[in-house]
């Protein structure tokens, strides 16, 4: 079986009349019903992080992944963020929310997160940002079929053929829910606002708005050979990284809450040939206004689909992304982190009640 | 149209093999996809609670329920709680939970609750506990057809005959997401304890547990003659008490982690004939061992089954229920509130950061 969830159409789709994408692109499906996904992650912050750290850090949340209820595939990854700080990230995938519920209460990476102790080390943070969907509130899309990334790499998922691509709003269409729903921000009328929190010392938890929209997007170019790693590198790459200046930069005007871009590491903490950047929008419709209009990712796009064309089924650098539209939700947690980590300066904040 | 959602099953339904219910029951479905619902309770708390204030907090809060993205229908209800306060309760449907977060913000009760004003009320406290949840997540039945009450006052809900009852587990069966999800609690094996909590003068928010069933079930009898109306009360109504009893009283083995007997009222604050129970279960399993095995329940259940059976199409007492599946959230506020309110002795707690 091919598992997937659609509903009646009440909104409009975004799909231009007869179009037909000029290439074919990939989307994941499962062959079981999956009824809520999770990605969640773990990240330790500090100046430097040296190897050492960052390293027992990396072994203690794999370790703890394989325990029982942990997730389906697993990442590690490492970013150096606004602030200046480094972040070593570990991130798990779930296609099972009571496994998740279990294991972030039982595991002993959670017992250890949860220890005063990590209030207390000094010069280092730790976050764990968990993003929690149903099923019809997420959607991916791939390249080429042959690369396993991210929720790619959950039991059971497949990478398949599609043409709901090729045009602006097509992310939309692919997640279900936006058939019966225009996954609106409640805050649009009056977005949060950046301003400083008192963060250090404290373990804070972050009440993300309702409909916040989460974006890992990626690139993998291990497989390039000299013309098309030539080519990432002084083309695709620095259009991207403007791209991404920008929307880092222009935080209030774009919806952006927060953007990171993370290089995937191996066993022994050196960079991959694979990044990824993870956003938080206050709105889907923010990351569409920029993506349909914004010069920045117009260079991106259309360098992207230029190479595809020219390449096709020899391009060797793939480019993939999964998006989630949360539900309001209080599952960011900061632990002795600095005050521009992740949500904080645009959330709601909590700790726990004396 | 008719919309519903339904899974292929990976999860056995409880169904006994070629079972036929001896008579019909019916359930609610929309002529219109239904993304998300959400019930919202607000309550106002104190010892006797002065008809005055009641009346006051009741046209704040329907006032406030008529403006901008207000939800599609609500009721008003009164109770005496376990440590013997009164409760006023207002409950808002909705079925668009942007239109629900955005009243939860720009609504003048919205702004009424969250002033700091509300701290220091001497013995008034006010809680809000929201349960918001996707379609699939929900299930309803209703004796008869042709009274609305609860999510079948919203708008394009119609209650159509279904089949899927008279058997225990029936509940289960109807919540699409049973099929391919055994709604476990995460907690199942260490069910967190009752605990004193210092809750007067704070504003909390308490964490509700992944998987968490909420539960209004109700009576109506206002349409019932002598005959009916002494059974009933006679009957009927004690039955029923001594199972809430039950619960109430043993909340550790049975999971429950609050339960409210709430009456209808008038716009004149007295009582119609008219009750319902607001009930939290830490697992959907528990609710349905009770059920399933307690002489309290079976005392309700075969009774209130031989009065349908006697008097058939001509039965005058109307029972129904309307129950949820929540995934984890932080949607329930107590403001001053006593230590035993709701859920406030068995959640995480949680306050605003400093």
């Amino acid at each position: 079986m091919t598992f997937h969830v659609e509903y009646p159409r009440t909104v409009p789709a975004r799909r231009p009349e007869g179009h037909q994408p000029a290439a074919p692109r990939y989307t994941l499906r499962w062959d079981k019903p999956v009824g809520e996904l999770i990605s969640a992650y773990f990240a330790m912050q500090g100046h430097g992080l040296p190897p050492e750290r960052q390293a027992g850090f990396l072994e203690r949340l794999t370790t703890g992944f394989g325990e029982a209820d942990g997730p389906a595939a697993h990442e590690v990854m490492r970013f150096v963020d606004e602030a200046g700080e480094t972040n070593a990230v570990a991130v798990g995938y779930w296609t099972d929310t009571t496994a998740y519920a279990r294991w972030s209460r039982g595991s002993t990476v959670a017992r250890w997160l949860a220890d005063d102790a990590r209030l207390a080390e000094p010069g280092i943070g730790y976050w764990r940002e968990a993003i929690a969907v149903p099923y019809d509130r997420h959607e991916t899309i791939y390249s080429a079929p042959g690369y396993r990334i991210g929720l790619a790499r959950t039991a059971g998922a497949a990478i398949v053929a599609m043409t709901t691509n090729g045009y602006f709003g097509a992310a939309r269409d692919r997640i279900p829910l936006s058939a019966i729903d225009a996954l609106e921000s409640p805050l649009a009328a009056a977005p949060p606002e950046a301003r400083p929190v008192a963060s250090r010392g404290k373990r804070l938890t972050a009440a993300t708005p309702h409909n916040m929209c989460v974006l890992r997007s990626g690139q993998f170019w291990e497989d390039a050979g000299p013309e098309q790693l030539g080519d990432y590198r002084e083309n695709l790459e620095p259009k991207l990284m403007r791209g991404m200046d920008y929307l880092a930069g222009h935080k209030g005007d774009t919806g952006t809450l927060a953007l990171r871009v993370m290089t995937n590491i191996d066993a022994d903490g050196a960079g991959r040939a694979e990044t990824s950047v993870l956003a938080y929008f206050l709105a889907l419709e923010q990351l569409e206004a920029w993506a349909r209009s914004h010069q920045t990712h117009l260079d991106i796009y259309h360098h992207a689909i230029a190479m595809n064309r020219k390449f096709k089924a020899k391009r060797e650098v793939v480019t993939w992304h999964e998006l989630f539209v949360m539900p309001a939700a209080a599952s960011f947690e900061y632990v002795n982190c600095h005050p521009r980590t992740g949500v904080l300066p645009y959330c709601s904040l909590f700790e726990a009640a004396r």
